[in-house]
């Protein structure tokens, strides 16, 4: 059965009804390691809840790992992978560049999948017809820009703070080279550069829930997004996304000193 | 003549006019300086241009400082100050946080002034009736949230690189102090200390542009905003916004030492 926008319409708007009243609003933060400071709301877990109920419902047969309730029905060949708030901290502090993950995975490669932003109206998706746009000012086939110099390019990393060691160095050298870099925006990055806003998205650490369902929305675009080494996304780790080939291998050779 | 609402609504929707047609359209970026990477678009310059003409309209008396087209009627004892986008980068970059800025000061005093987000349909203001929001979610008056520590409060500034020499060492004390801090919003910062959904805001280097409009917005819903030294914010500088004047005091006491 086919991944159709009117099932991602659907996943999206059943995860707005849990984030979306409960975004702006003071006293929904717990925290989820005490000692750090790594949120988790309420609307998290229900949004989760609401997504896992209409995936069931609709392929039952399918597994679902979630960054809130796990993963159930684990040995299927078809996977879906949830983030239900990408980007809690951009929630919890009012700023409307969080979204909802969702992505599917067929033995093991990403698929299809949504990122959507319900404050800015926005949805991001890709499935079998290509990479798209739905939101304020319109559809449209999403593609990335034909960036292909670093001296050119528009950089976004949540923070370089998160680059430990060596790896900092290797960072800042590929910031210093590039013509603008930005910080703190976590999916909604990697939505830019599928839409031909910005060009490259370095993020060290990610989990398989951040990348999974951006995988097809960047290839799609034309863009190009791996593991800092070149390996595949799917997995998670140290990931690299570009809006060309050329410039994923610009700064490919960078981070890998 | 009071600055009503209504009149507020009509700058917002002027500017938008003219920055959301060209928001996400490639090209129309151009480099206000050939050496660095200052970016100023056609949606600047036709915004301002629309704004002033407002201004011009319902006050001909009053004077008008922009950043695009400098000041006219100097000597004035009110005088609007415009920055027709507020955080080019962030525009550039196609992410929904920048912000048209128009303020008027009486006598060097800022006591009206709105921030503008059409992509999101957002409109925070501040006139003689308070401080107010209106945008998705409704409409509601602005207060600041009641956080005292640092240790509990989240901080912005646009970057750490923009602290230069010792003053990077005590942003970064600051910057060690606090829960949560957050990189790369401009003038989207403030609007999120006015509304109860950030605690500081530490920005070095702004000029009159970047902040009048946003001081009324910010005291009026309860918060403070001064120099780093607690001086008056409206000629710019290193300038420090708080939501309450505990917090205030204390993050000033770490940026000077």
């Amino acid at each position: 059965m086919p991944v159709t926008v009117q099932f991602m319409r659907r996943i999206a708007e059943a995860a707005a009804a849990e984030t979306l009243p409960r975004f702006r609003q003071q006293g929904a933060v717990s925290n989820k390691l005490s000692g750090g400071f790594d949120p988790v709301t309420e609307a998290d877990r229900e949004a989760e809840r609401a997504i896992r109920a209409l995936i069931s419902a609709e392929f039952p047969d399918h597994g679902i790992l979630g960054e809130e309730h796990g993963i159930e029905n684990a040995s299927s060949s078809h996977v879906w992978v949830i983030d239900p708030i990408d980007g809690t901290r951009a929630y919890i502090s009012g700023l409307p560049v969080w979204g909802t993950l969702v992505g599917l995975t067929v033995d093991g490669d990403s698929v299809a999948g949504l990122m959507s932003q319900p404050f800015t109206g926005e949805l991001y998706y890709a499935n079998a017809s290509g990479s798209h746009y739905e939101g304020p000012g319109g559809s449209r086939k999403l593609s990335t820009r034909k960036t292909t110099a670093l001296a050119d390019a528009t950089l976004f990393t949540t923070t370089p703070a998160l680059f430990k060691g060596e790896k900092r160095a290797l960072y800042d050298r590929l910031e210093s080279q590039v013509r603008l870099a930005r910080y703190g925006t976590d999916c909604y990055a990697f939505a830019m550069v599928a839409s031909g806003n910005a060009d490259i998205v370095a993020d060290p650490g990610l989990q398989p829930y951040d990348i999974v369902a951006l995988i097809p929305i960047i290839e799609k675009a034309g863009g190009v997004v791996t593991t800092f080494s070149g390996g595949p996304a799917e997995n998670g780790g140290d990931i690299l996304a570009a809006a060309t080939p050329e410039l994923h291998a610009a700064a490919m050779e960078i981070l890998n000193g």
